[in-house]
């Protein structure tokens, strides 16, 4: 691997959820828009052969979203609830509509490590080990380092 | 115990879940009006010491809520947001502000049973065994059996 920053993906042993830690030349402020600005989340979300379109967005603590992915003719959707947003902690809900009775809770951390870098920690909760298991599987990692890579281009060029 | 229908509920030896089983002599539709129209909501919810009032409701896929119990000078306030909502079935966030870092994924299942007669059946996940043995001890089953007899008070007076 030829990055200094890369994306730890752990499953948890006793529980049916998966974290992740990703560090990032980025202030917390700056990673707190890329999560609420919908124009900004959609420029960055997911692997780089999906295009993101938002279709409704309201980031704060009681709000709500969907969006639709698309690649080629294929559109792929997906919605939650934002149960809490705050500067250092989102906690929302998550559907892939293809399976409508699927549903993840995500928490989201937003640590300042000084020196303009920040840490993002998240965890995924799932109601059976099968289920993350299944997620695990389904190839997230690929669009989780393709976001996040998509991300560090984003604090780089000025975007964010 | 001398009543016919009594609340089974139940810690999963696996995951960090409790699940709950309960017969009403009520239809589908009367329990989903129970569950999400507020002035019903709040005349049934919690153990019968408390009593609810409604800061904000809003009972629809993307929604959310808010709800105050009180008892003597004492408040305890509660939010969360609706993830899904359909009449089989509704999917919500769930925190007590006194603890403000701990979130409940609750789904329940409104299932027709014939002759009248409907089940709830419900989860609420919990991302740890010592946070979902917490509830578990924290006297939940009598806030949950009050709840459910006020209910059944409400379908025998007509009230739902």
């Amino acid at each position: 691997m030829d990055k200094t920053t890369e994306t730890v993906i752990e499953a948890d042993p006793k529980v049916p959820i998966i974290r992740m830690t990703r560090d990032f030349a980025a202030t917390p402020e700056q990673l707190f828009r890329a999560h609420t600005d919908p124009a900004l989340f959609a420029q960055w979300v997911g692997p780089d052969s999906l295009t993101t379109r938002i279709v409704h967005w309201e980031a704060s603590t009681g709000g709500s979203w969907r969006y639709v992915s698309e690649r080629g003719g294929e559109q792929y959707a997906f919605h939650g609830c934002f149960h809490d947003v705050r500067p250092d902690r989102i906690v929302q809900t998550f559907t892939f509509d293809g399976e409508p009775d699927g549903v993840t809770l995500g928490t989201l951390w937003i640590e300042p490590l000084g020196d303009g870098r920040t840490r993002l920690r998240s965890q995924s909760l799932l109601d059976s080990f099968e289920a993350r298991d299944a997620m695990l599987q389904s190839g997230m990692d690929v669009g989780v380092d393709q976001g996040y890579a998509k991300l560090d281009r984003m604090v780089s060029d000025g975007t964010l």
